[in-house]
């Protein structure tokens, strides 16, 4: 995780921006008559204005792969290409793809998302990676080896943001723990040998921003581990919500917000308004919001490093 | 599941085959200076030739998308024709994907491998898809939505088969029923709605042909949910370990084995063929070897159904 930690000092900002670009998001007057490759295509056109706005505040983008499979091939071509410009404007890139299988199938996931870029090769080509824990160590241990061989890192599901998250991740195992606090230990220990200069594993947590009291409580129990912190803004989050997953030095988590962000030109005083000169300074709008409204809530707290 | 059903007895056949296909496992001498468009065009080519061999067999095929997501662009192009050509020459595809989100990213999931096939769209249009079940019923909602909108099917991941599957699957809760035992139920719960005439619902399970106890106790546990059965063959499950996966009627589940027929060529009498007509034979040998000895265990059980 220290590429992401120095590039969120840099920034002075914990956060990411969420290219979950469902067309819907898009401000097109109607994309209801659109084939899927018209819409890939406004998609590509509307995250190169996204990034061109934000790139200077924010450490990376996370891009939801679930958007651009919706939208077949031309939809994965758009997802390459909104991942390569982001790097080339100098983000990170953080796949929310969820990926989990087992040992030569996980391996070919890891192959196609965290491999070392080689040009001419239409690969997937993260920096992060996001994946599902339920298959256990046999499912994980591939992509960590890719994170050690390719200098990049995962962030396995422990406890998710939405509301059924505790149908299986609240229920209380024999010794008394919750399935998410033994999920968070067993992540713990598999990034235990991949720990950085800064203190944090290339293997991290997702940790969601809507259930608060399990965020500072599992901040307390996974030392070594960096969290991904998703549902702030329209999920329901906020600054006070997310502040117990930072450190005492005010690291160790970055924030995501998708909707509240790609969405901003339909609310005051931009309401939809079809111009990129516009809907671009929207976004840029609140991802300033959200780091300014971040940064107080850390200085209230006294954990602000900047 | 109905159609997977009436294919099943059609072909009188409860196994599908995985097209798991890693470019290592297809006959070429050497793949190593291959680039991943070459790759992905010698996938295919394999692919169409196993289909030609075993369309007769088989109900169906389960496509691994791992090994094509590992090939970019060109291999998200193979699984796409891979798909239309298995579904053109009659058979069902079951997408492994294991892919899991919550509300409008699991539609779009949904939306990419479980709408109705629409010409000139290319989108990946399977008749059935593995989902992972991490994230509660907020995750497997919006697939369920679409099985029943579009005629498809889901199958929710339960006991999986790998080694660490139990480090989550096998830890016991509170009430003494095991974490699977847990989710079965869930699955069970969810799919109530979508009972058809067989009995089965649209909602089924993975449940590994690797624990056999398990298999039989979850058969019991689960009298509506049809079982996809992973792990036959070169994970080490037999015909004595799926058959506690069927009903007393011979249904119930399919048995899924991958590389013990796509790599049936490196073993003998075909030992290290490259000629299309002998490696197609090869797998459509160990195709029917499979169905024999399955056939011949349900017989030996007395729940043969033809």
């Amino acid at each position: 995780m220290d590429r992401l930690i120095k590039a969120i000092a840099e920034k002075k900002n914990p956060t990411v921006v969420g290219l979950d670009t469902h067309y819907k998001y898009i401000p097109l007057a109607d994309t209801g008559e659109m084939d899927i490759r018209r819409k890939a295509e406004a998609i590509l056109k509307y995250n190169k204005c996204i990034v061109d706005h934000v790139y200077e505040y924010v450490p990376g983008v996370k891009v939801q792969i679930a958007y651009y499979e919706m939208l077949g091939l031309a939809g994965i071509e758009c997802f390459i290409e909104t991942v390569a410009y982001a790097k080339k404007m100098g983000l990170l890139v953080m796949a929310d793809a969820k990926r989990n299988d087992i040992g030569a199938t996980a391996e070919a996931y890891a192959e196609a998302f965290l491999s070392t870029e080689k040009p001419g090769d239409e690969l997937f080509f993260a920096d992060y990676l996001t994946v599902n824990p339920y298959l256990g160590e046999d499912g994980i241990r591939p992509f960590i080896q890719y994170c050690a061989e390719h200098d990049k890192g995962i962030f396995v599901l422990v406890k998710t943001s939405n509301a059924s998250s505790g149908q299986l991740q609240d229920q209380v195992l024999q010794d008394g723990q919750k399935v998410y606090r033994h999920m968070g230990n067993l992540v713990g220990e598999w990034g235990k040998a991949l720990t950085g200069a800064s203190g944090y594993s290339r293997v991290g947590a997702v940790i969601g921003a809507t259930y608060p009291e399990e965020l500072s409580e599992l901040r307390a129990a996974m030392p070594h581990t960096f969290f991904l912190v998703p549902g702030y803004g329209a999920q329901g989050g906020g600054a006070a919500d997310v502040i117990g997953g930072f450190d005492a030095n005010g690291a160790g988590a970055v924030i995501n917000a998708s909707r509240s962000i790609l969405c901003a030109w339909m609310r005051e005083p931009w309401k939809e308004t079809y111009a990129p000169a516009q809907y671009g300074e929207a976004a840029k709008a609140e991802v300033i919001r959200m780091r300014d409204a971040l940064t107080q809530e850390m200085r209230t707290q006294g954990i602000c490093p900047w």
